[in-house]
């Protein structure tokens, strides 16, 4: 049974992972015969964002793997603790927390810098040869990642399109229900909520991303 | 197109709405052919649990239906202004929140008070005959609601099976997979994470809830 690792960066589409991105990846992967587990950098998220009016929650505070363990029913475990040769490949589904909390694009754009211990996992799937799939915004960090003209996409807005490739990579507009595959580095990327507008939209992609990616040697 | 009422209870199994039962049911509908509106009681949650700990987060305060906001990115409105008329069909997904914020049960037992807003509304659905699924634990409400004998199930614990009988319902035991039908009364019931030990086996008995309402005139 194939090993998935997936990297989440809280609970909530604003602050965090985008919750049905994350939960339909997860079914996919079930569905696919292959087994998960969820990490998430034990750190303070960038903010808290109220999901009902959208305004930043003044001087509340959350942390990342606290707020990610509500999305694995507490069965989650801090990134430093992902050892890439246990699992065959990675899942990152998006959300501004993949933006916000696993790297800086949100606030930096193309002076993004990814988390450290996310970026050493990461880096790790990618050079050792193992697929992995990023979602929504997530595609914003494997720029960092993979670099080198990587092909990704993150549906078909020209400004955030035009940051990602300062960052390293070729960006591809792509449908929302379909996906773009760098064969070579074993990235696929699918647009999800960049673009959806409805739940089944985000999950006809979804699960292609993951389709392709457990289907990669 | 059939138009569904969900009433979540926060954003967490633990203290919340269970996530996976949520973003399923959602799917389901949407998959359907129906559409849905997500609603919330506006009050602070019995409490907030450390999702990674398990543990209460002392001190800390949470509102159900701005964390309810998370599970339906923003687009929910108080429960208060759900009006059954415009309504075909009820949801009401499991998860601690269910038993915690929308009635006592969690803490009261046999002496469950639902809330009155959200017993107000599932009333008005019971009553003009419009169908209803009640997933995990969430059940319990609906035997206040319904009382009279209604036949439901929360999956086979026997002690729990007998708070609910107390609470004036007749308990069925009924498999993961599976959903016990109360047809005069139009309330279907699975027991999802009562006895869930994967996504996947939450995922059958949820469809089969969310299509036998739907399928109901």
């Amino acid at each position: 049974m194939k090993n998935v690792a997936v990297i989440l960066s809280g609970s909530g589409v604003f602050d965090g992972s985008e919750l049905y991105e994350t939960v339909i990846s997860l079914l996919a992967i079930r569905r696919a015969g292959a087994q998960y587990q969820c990490f998430a950098p034990d750190k303070e998220q960038l903010h808290v964002i109220n999901h009902l009016s959208g305004e930043v929650a003044e001087g509340e505070k959350r942390n990342v793997l606290v707020e990610s363990a509500r999305l694995a029913r507490g069965e989650i475990k801090p990134v430093t603790e992902c050892d890439p040769e246990a699992f065959d490949a990675l899942i990152i589904p998006g959300g501004f927390g993949a933006a916000k909390n696993l790297c800086t694009f949100a606030v930096d754009g193309a002076d993004s810098q990814p988390d450290e211990d996310v970026l050493k996992v990461c880096k790790a799937f990618a050079q050792s040869g193992k697929p992995a799939g990023y979602a929504c915004i997530a595609p914003a960090l494997a720029a960092s990642v993979y670099g080198n003209k990587v092909k990704l996409t993150i549906g078909n807005d020209t400004s955030t399109a035009q940051t990602i490739e300062e960052l390293g990579a070729q960006h591809v507009e792509c449908a929302v229900d379909e996906i773009v595959v760098d064969s070579d580095r074993k990235l696929v990327t699918t647009p999800a909520y960049m673009l959806a507008e409805d739940i089944l939209e985000a999950e006809a992609g979804l699960n292609k991303m993951v389709e392709t990616v457990l289907s990669m040697q």
